[in-house]
């Protein structure tokens, strides 16, 4: 099975982290060794510092929704150009902690920026690449922002309004039901059954995609 | 007379910190004292980070130009938002070392990045949001480069290649004389005439807008 690209979604305290345990554990149980994580924005030395400029903004200056949403695309065009598509290039498997259905869901959904021109912004820096599957893992922002808050402080973004993370999943939800390749996980269950859903869904996928050989192409 | 944004173009070594001193000093015998520079990329808090890594790159990262071109866009939406339209409401001017013109002709002509998808961006970002008046100053890349090297060492832009500069001073003169409210200056000449032909050209200018009225819009 050629090597393919699989990212894990959701709001702040979503359960992202432990899933990466799972599906590497998962992968692992499917033969695949080589495998290469990224989380977003960031993975790069570059993307990093794009990543500290959005999460804690600078000092006396608001950051425009514009500016941001730029600086995410910029980090993103990093990342895909200079990490992602080689790895899979050279036959690793990569697993990424979000990626851009994050800002289909946050600027479009929680900011309010208009999707057409999201969409063409993602068309315009990417291309035609896209994950190969993404797991979306649903939370409602009232019990997500309980587990980030018992992480320690929050970041910029995630002092946003209780309203601004319901738009934002309110877009998940619905980009979930439009867009292949996304399957939808209920992180509101205790952690021991997300895992066995993540396992459960991404073991037959694997298998799905071994068969079929759509790796192929 | 309404305020007014005014922008100094040109390629490395053509002149533009002499210029604006001429600028200032013409605006400054038309009784108008508050003024604001500007520069791009730049001119914020968070944009002056973004020129810096543009400037001088990421040690062992590739800087893609879709990346470039987006942090040269967050740099401009942060400015135009947080400096250059608060100033021009309340009614001072402003004085540019770069803006726009400045993507359309390195990214658009030097990089060759599509001329539609960056007027496309543009719009995007900026809306309807251009200056009131463009000062290009036209000079070969030898001679500009010249002049450059003498001030020192030169950045990552800087160090592009001859046909690189050749296609950008390419696309600004198409761009002066396909759109309005761009005067191009022949900064070839010795610095004194160069400055006579600025403080003429932004004379006039001043004086018709003056009369015209053109300013109460």
């Amino acid at each position: 099975m050629d090597s393919k690209f699989i990212v894990i979604e959701g709001l702040e305290g979503a359960g992202k982290t432990s899933a990466q345990a799972v599906v590497v554990e998962t992968l692992r149980a499917f033969g695949i060794q080589d495998i290469v994580f990224t989380r977003e924005p960031g993975g790069t030395p570059l993307a990093e510092k794009l990543r500290e400029l959005i999460k804690q903004g600078v000092a006396g200056e608001t950051l425009t929704d514009k500016a941001e949403l730029l600086m995410l695309y910029a980090a993103r065009v990093q990342l895909v150009e200079n990490v992602i598509r080689p790895a899979l290039a050279r036959g690793a498997w990569v697993v990424g902690d979000r990626h851009d259905l994050s800002s289909q869901a946050y600027q479009g959904g929680g900011r309010g920026i208009d999707p057409q021109l999201l969409m063409s912004l993602r068309d315009t820096v990417l291309g035609a690449f896209r994950p190969d599957l993404t797991l979306y893992l649903d939370i409602s922002p009232e019990l997500g922002l309980k587990r980030a808050r018992q992480r320690g402080e929050l970041d910029r973004i995630e002092q946003e309004s209780l309203a601004f993370f319901e738009r934002t999943r309110a877009r998940y939800q619905q980009l979930a039901l439009q867009e292949d390749n996304i399957i939808t996980i209920d992180a509101s269950q205790v952690l021991p059954e997300v895992s066995a859903d993540i396992r459960q869904a991404l073991s037959g996928w694997l298998q799905r995609e071994a068969i079929t050989g759509k790796a192929a192409n």
